[in-house]
């Protein structure tokens, strides 16, 4: 029975930290050396180091890996039944340009831990076990979250996405061509149709504070928030500077910066969230008055009707702005436009699985110290949902950090979080051979 | 006598359009093929392309072509003394990214318009003229405005000088790299030493509605305002924008969001200029809370004084922007850093010089129909009058605009002008004989 099988604590920490620091660890912020961020961009060199590393590895268990024309790998684990449909667990192994440890590698690393256990405790699973490494689970490099996991679920169309361009080169690369360079266009079909999984399990970091806050270790999650994702254009008129008055100017930033301020205080009046991550001026020059200014705005909320509601101020409240120009008794009206990005709505996971994680976290860490979480961000587990049974398991994070290089989750926090994968993984394949 | 010196009416104008349409026209804004902006970088592609045409012309004139280290270009137009130091009148040939057809090239090419004038009437002047167009004025290309002519007057080092880098080319390039490519790194020493002139005029459009807005037709400039650059960095900290509760952020976008829009009222409540011209954000993605926002912030008064309290104001704004971080519950204090990158104290024209413009305003348009201005820009005629007397001629432009596509004066405005940029060159040309 897998309650018994031996772990190497310490171990999985260990390979979090140097495969981190083979590939992409930045940003030292502690004394220690392994206190550093990682940046590790979808389809870059370093990426490319590290899913060489992983291929090796996996292989080296005695999986058979597969990758698709997304570059998504899923390593093979033998089950019994080798004609059966794996057990999916994975997560991504890319990072943010000023990305954390632990965003991604420790979903990949930790269901690496797992075939590394059952295979040196002589543990064969009734099933296969699929571990997934998704491509551009950040969206950070290539403009397009969830790029792997999405083309697989069937919700983006390979050909749009082969052609999105990356926003960390110059000049831009596209996710084919970085595919290709570092040789990761594979030959499976992208498709959850012809590469099935049964179902998807994925551990992460919180990447915010409320499970430290309630001192609880482990999250059960839920399923996911809605989202909207949009690219705000406000377009004034590009004047000198240093020889303009201030009245009768129609300044893109000052309408922009008013709107980014408005966007925030709307976010915490509905208990929601509303940010802005970047914002691009034009014509960019010290002594013209921007005419026009893109930013984005991602916005949040549990409850879709908040969402609408939060979506339609926000709306209103920038459509004011812009028509009220620079305020001034020579006010220049400025136009606005709203350029849908993404969105999503809210995802449930499936109670099978919910289930099948709270069992797990109650064997690992006791009742008390586990919470029921909804998530607030995407992660591959969003698009995995729509095809198959999904839950996700989730550990405390300092200070709820993430997407900086300081992001930190204790030892404990990581063996007790992985052990809690790996029950919930070898749980659901018991539960698969009860119910077969 | 140079008072009845036979014109050609309109030549000037076709000669701003046609040079225009051949280097660098763009942004059409009206029917009329006339109605473009200009994108003229300086050292770029259409900048060699107007020089190699400015050259050619200046030659045919008989000028003697001199081309400094920093690719200055001074046309010798003989006169009856040539061991004289000459008469110098010149602009800059380079235009903003997004900028017009005048800003610049009237004043180069009204004085070129002066030497066709001289040698068809056959009219020869006591001194030389040097006709000069001066290297990226607009600080625009390369942010080191006025850097031909900082250079020639010693305010700039031709080392330090040489190392600015573009910020228009990705990967940037080099003043240096980009004067050899474009064959204009000259023989001659970049100085006001070795390489003389013994005054300075330049005819420029206001770039601001006061003319305009007083029914004026020429503006006699007593001197530049002055005015301080600077760039403002705000530092926060780097969180995932979906998962990080929207008190405790510290923001660094919505900080300087606030800083921009203080700025702002700072500049009108002082009856001054402030404006931000670029805003840049670290690390400018989607879903991460910006660490790093980087503005600049250009700042302009007529009165000395009112300025050092502004900018004392803005600073102190700022500190209590960022020591406040969010102005939530949880607020975590942001850093502000101030990086000084231009100032300029008032300039104060010669008062010989003045008079010779105002003269020859006055003779043109008539006493009533003048007006005595202090210039809020930078001009190049800034760096001649630390060294040699100066003054410069305005013309009004429809709105106040400049910097932007839609930049206009009239035909008779551009007239006006050339005729009082002559008259003001060979009255003074007069006048230093007269001294002699």
């Amino acid at each position: 029975m897998f309650k018994s099988l031996k772990i190497k604590p310490g171990r999985l920490l260990q390979t979090i930290h140097d495969t981190a620091e083979s590939f992409g660890a930045m940003y030292k912020w502690g004394e220690h050396h392994t206190e550093t961020g990682l940046r590790r961009l979808a389809l870059g060199d370093e990426d490319k180091g590290m899913r060489d590393w992983f291929a090796k590895e996996v292989v080296s268990l005695g999986c058979e890996l597969k990758i698709d024309e997304l570059g998504n790998m899923f390593a093979i684990y033998p089950g019994q039944d080798m004609s059966a449909i794996p057990t999916g667990v994975g997560s991504h192994l890319d990072s943010q340009p000023t990305g954390g440890r632990y965003d991604g590698p420790l979903g990949v690393l930790a269901g690496l831990e797992i075939l590394r256990t059952i295979k040196e405790n002589g543990y064969v699973p009734n099933y296969p076990i699929a571990l997934i490494n998704w491509t551009n689970e950040e969206g950070a490099r290539f403009p397009a979250p969830l790029l792997g996991s999405s083309v697989w679920s069937g919700s983006t169309k390979k050909e749009d996405i082969y052609k999105v361009k990356s926003v960390t080169d110059a000049p831009p690369r596209t996710v084919l061509g970085e595919l290709e360079r570092i040789g990761y266009k594979g030959e499976v079909e992208c498709s959850h149709k012809t590469n099935p999984i049964a179902c998807h399990f994925e551990i992460h970091i919180e990447q915010a504070p409320f499970l430290e806050m309630a001192g609880k270790k482990i999250g059960v999650v839920q399923g996911i928030q809605s989202f909207n994702w949009q690219e705000i254009i406000v377009r004034g008129e590009a004047k000198h500077t240093e020889t303009s008055p201030m009245e009768g100017r129609a300044d893109a930033l000052l309408a922009a910066a008013r709107m980014v301020i408005k966007g925030n205080e709307i976010g915490i009046k509905y208990g929601g969230l509303c940010s802005t991550g970047y914002l691009d001026v034009e014509p960019h020059v010290f002594n013209v008055i921007p005419n026009e200014v893109k930013f984005s705005l991602d916005t949040h909320h549990y409850e879709e009707d908040k969402l609408r509601s939060m979506l339609a101020e926000i709306r209103e409240t920038f459509d004011a702005i812009a028509a009220k120009g620079d305020g001034t008794s020579k006010a220049i009206p400025l136009s606005v436009e709203y350029i849908p990005v993404f969105e999503s709505p809210p995802t449930h996971f499936h109670p099978e699985c919910i289930e099948t994680v709270r069992n797990a976290a109650i064997e690992v860490v006791g009742e008390d110290m586990i919470m029921d979480i909804t998530a607030r961000a995407g992660h591959d587990s969003k698009e995995t949902s729509s095809i198959v049974p999904t839950s996700m398991v989730f550990i405390p994070c300092k200070d709820g950090v993430s997407h900086a290089p300081t992001e930190y989750s204790t030892p404990q926090q990581v063996e007790d979080g992985f052990k809690v994968l790996m029950n919930a993984v070898l749980g659901y394949d018991l539960l698969r051979k009860e119910k077969a």
